[in-house]
């Protein structure tokens, strides 16, 4: 998916609500337990009572991976589903020497279809140029996350500035993304004033407390330029048979708040 | 697998070599291609060649994920035929938000049976622990890697270093080690300084140049403390039907190097 064609979306929907799907078996209904593949019905019921609220939905891998391969078959067939209208993340945290950046890389944007991935940057430049070399696939790059630990390195002689501004160069804004969390609010502003016209991808608000006013405020540009994830908050708003309408209802919140904050200038 | 057997394996056997298993159709000799699963087929004669030579194994886990669900299986075949006697690495390089981080540890600790994860720090304390919670398991942490994108980020403020110091309180000798890479061997020194007991694993020996005296001299300890990786020099020494003979002989040589390396002081 292009830059223009997200912006398209979150302007139509007025969403740059992006849905995490983190699916666990142990936190998921109960009477989903029974189906063929409860992961996959799991996500079906949710895409069903979501997608026209978001813009975005991005896999947590762990999640899938912690199954073997029944979790790499919900994968599938849950990125089958997803509609090529909403931008698919996965959110992997990937980044290793060239070759395998590059098979990372193939992993994602060729053997799935995903549109970004989500990439760590600790092994520098030739661990993160190999995703950035497929059309129209983006890479989204650890800068300042959500995190507890995020205050362990990344704020370490300010390395998440020199990752920002290191990392600008590598690709355009066509291509790259970074990750910036929802809890260190303040820190936008700076942000923005390093990286202007990239596209944010921001975790930690719904469980881990990030105020999307707050960020929204700080964080947005011209053509918005955030996409806020929420996953447990709306995943697990319900657990019984009506779990996918509490999901939306949920999704709902977010999404009118959202269009009410593009009102603003 | 414990430290002492470990410690054990590499006396035993005068080796501290660790095969990477970075299995790549593109690579492997043509005649594979006919079996059932090329790339088990492939390991499991690289693991017959070699098995007596070296004290661990590491897949490298975007080789069998670039192939979806078939690479799953390759790797489940491949984890059923290594011995216990080896220690298994997953390299994987992952590292996420604790929730997450605990995913990824199941995945790999339980679902799969490895001794052994690579992962990321960039992510700080919360993202590491969990998978220093699972008995007789370990973590082995990126300090200074190998490749040239090494000096992004790693040497910025001698990032490397703070994440040795911080880091080795989060685990103990016993299950967590250090990624440092070859190509840096001026660096093992005052890496010792700082972590003396720790082992480390090596890679960028072979293909990236590293010089197996020279890091085994400034980079051992009482406990020998390395483990040093070769992947493709060893894998793709031949592209014949004999090349798991060809890779014996590589491994040998590698071999017959350290176990004169151990014999000085």
């Amino acid at each position: 998916m292009t830059r223009t064609q997200l912006v398209e979306q979150i302007f139509l929907k007025k969403s740059y609500l992006c849905i995490g799907l983190d699916t666990d078996l142990q936190k998921i209904p109960k009477h989903l337990l029974q189906a063929d593949d409860p992961i996959f019905e799991f996500n079906r019921q949710i895409i069903d009572a979501t997608h026209d609220l978001c813009v975005s939905y991005k896999p947590n891998l762990a999640f899938y991976e912690s199954l073997g391969i029944k979790g790499w078959q919900a994968l599938e067939k849950t990125m089958d589903y997803i509609s090529k209208k909403h931008f698919t993340i996965a959110d992997a945290k990937r980044g290793d020497i060239g070759n395998t950046s590059k098979m990372y890389a193939k992993a994602f944007f060729e053997t799935f279809d995903f549109d970004a991935v989500t990439v760590a940057p600790y092994m520098g430049a030739d661990s993160v140029t190999p995703f950035l070399e497929f059309k129209n696939k983006w890479v989204i790059l650890l800068a300042l996350t959500s995190n507890q630990g995020s205050k362990d390195f990344q704020l370490h002689h300010q390395l998440y500035e020199e990752v920002l501004r290191k990392a600008q160069n590598w690709g355009t804004v066509e291509n790259l993304m970074f990750v910036v969390g929802a809890t260190h609010p303040h820190q936008f502003e700076s942000i923005r004033k390093i990286v202007p016209n990239h596209f944010l991808l921001v975790p930690g608000v719904g469980a881990q407390g990030g105020d999307l006013e707050q960020l929204t405020h700080f964080g947005k540009n011209e053509q918005v330029g955030l996409l806020v994830n929420s996953s447990r908050a709306i995943l697990y708003a319900g657990n019984g048979k009506d779990f996918a309408e509490k999901a939306r209802a949920e999704a709902l919140k977010v999404q009118q708040a959202m269009a009410q904050l593009l009102l603003k200038r």
